[in-house]
């Protein structure tokens, strides 16, 4: 690329952008999240920016309100292609264009019909235009979850799950609490902060009463709560914590994966969390509805209890859902394996 | 460390050691697999030795040998403390001396009592000893198994298991082949060629006619065959695999792990591999006996089949079987990982 600052400069102004969209996760949907650096005409860093909840400005909008008359002559760093379409905000281009911007980067092509073409807007109107730097790593990245939606329509859904070495996630007497470690238990809060939803299923309501909530270390509630699903038939009782008031929740009585999906889709849900129980993920297991498999694998053996898993339709081992290692990770002492479907890698 | 050879020098001389002492294991039992390298007066490697099979020379003797002339006044790197007895081999000490030996380094002392005192006897002969150098590689690799039959009088009981993430070793209609990789099997053949002996259950050998052999890439029969061990009361019929004349066989009517490995150990068996199944897995953790635990994990879902571990007694979460994760480590497209229990650390 010529211009203005080195590849290695773009490179760290884009990685830059990534970690601000990852920062913005779980805030923006049903708009991706998605982070724009600013350089100045000299390649020094002018403005930074992350997109805003729906109706909020763009991330390039963000970025150049903070770069001001430094924008002009520089270099807009964008994990996204810019859009070019006027929804509840005007179009990215526009903006990018008044700024008097010379170059645009972005990670990655946007993939939605109705917001394409803002590369052609830009180069039309004189701006140097590259597209795939980083791209990988946008895609996922921040990206993963907007990217499944705007192909397949559903929201993306990573079933999570904590087991033991050999599988169970509760002992004989159903009893769970803990079988894996407070670090990885730290960082489902984590997870959870970064979602749109969390869906369970009435029977793990009822055997665990759990809370589905974001908290920090600390016990406290993140800012952004996921919206809490309840999934299936079996009546949830008054007193259950799902219910409280520290976050929206969401009673389905419905078990079909597709028929959550399209619920959730219609209220703009975009990256889902699967927590549970075994019936539930089986469910979605079978129906092939599991993006991603986030498994915290504890050291320890049970040898009987609650399988993590339950059935998903699969009878025999060459009908077995064959997943590819994205990454494997210590967790305080536990295991931590990201995995996705073979086919969609 | 005065003397010739610096620490460094004399780290990479016991290094050398190690993977000499890991290469004869599953050969030595019921000696300890032992490496030694002997530097010359210069810290030159003159001579490196492993221990021969029962009734063939220590891994000292073998070294002295090389090294010949040179060996005086040199120094003697040895994974293990130099024995002191005369057992169907003169004392290793006695060789020492005669080599004119100045300095003697090794890793781990000897913890059995009828060989202790070897290194008195060399200093008492005003040669210069050192223990404790990567005492800790050697007790962790080639000394752990014989290290543990020392103090306990019980073979070293590795379980290695296959299994999907979640946590099944066969789909519902029995079907296995294959739960884990090319590259995982291959690996599980170089594990039983350094073995004394590998064990099954008589479900196993019935549900999967296991051939329970070391084999090389190629299909070849490695040159060194664990003793096959099925354990357990149902008959195995006449035609089963593991009854063929690839390598020695014993039929075992009992189920008990104490019973199992008290007739192992009275055979010389000190590094066991307990290849299941999940019955037999079971009852080995119920009963205290797996020392190390290594899971080879497909990353696939079934949802349903068999359990990788049966019953082991555990009602509660409170009284699972808690590990320590030693190492994780990609086996093709498999993740493998290696646990002991959290009393034996």
């Amino acid at each position: 690329m010529g211009g203005t600052g080195s590849e290695a400069a773009l490179s760290s102004a884009m990685r830059t952008a990534i970690g601000a969209a990852e920062g913005v996760r779980g805030t923006t949907s049903p708009n991706p999240p998605v982070g724009c650096v600013v350089l100045d005409a000299a390649g020094a860093v002018a403005g930074i920016g992350a997109t805003r909840p729906p109706g909020g400005p763009h991330a390039e909008v963000v970025a150049l309100r903070e770069a001001g008359e430094r924008a002009r002559g520089g270099t807009a760093v964008v994990t996204l292609e810019p859009c070019s379409h006027t929804g509840r905000t005007p179009p990215c281009t526009d903006a990018l264009l008044a700024a008097g911007v010379a170059r645009v980067v972005h990670a990655v092509s946007d993939p939605m019909p109705v917001a394409a073409g803002g590369a052609d807007i830009l180069r039309a109107a004189g701006v140097e235009v590259h597209s795939g730097l980083l791209a990988e790593e946008a895609e996922s990245g921040p990206l993963r979850a907007w990217l499944h939606f705007a192909r397949t329509g559903r929201p993306h859904v990573t079933w999570k799950y904590a087991a033991t070495l050999d599988g169970r996630s509760a002992a004989a007497d159903g009893t769970s609490k803990w079988i894996s470690s407070p670090e990885a238990r730290a960082e489902v809060h984590e997870l959870r902060r970064r979602m749109d939803a969390v869906v369970a299923g009435t029977g793990t309501v009822l055997a665990d009463d759990p809370q589905l909530t974001a908290r920090t270390p600390e016990g406290g509630l993140h800012e952004h709560q996921p919206l809490r699903v309840v999934v299936g038939n079996r009546p949830v009782p008054a007193g259950a914590r799902v219910l409280d008031d520290t976050a929206e929740t969401l009673l389905l009585p419905a078990s079909d994966p597709d028929t959550v999906l399209a619920e959730l889709a219609g209220r703009g849900a975009v990256d889902v969390l699967l927590e549970g129980g075994p019936v539930l993920a089986g469910a979605f297991a079978a129906a092939g509805r599991i993006d991603r498999v986030l498994g915290y694998i504890a050291p320890a053996l049970l040898g009987s209890g609650r399988a993590a898993l339950g059935d998903a339709g699969v009878g025999s081992i060459s009908q077995a859902f064959r997943l590819h290692v994205e990454q494997v990770t210590m967790v305080g002492p536990d295991v931590r394996v990201s995995a996705v479907p073979v086919a969609q890698e």
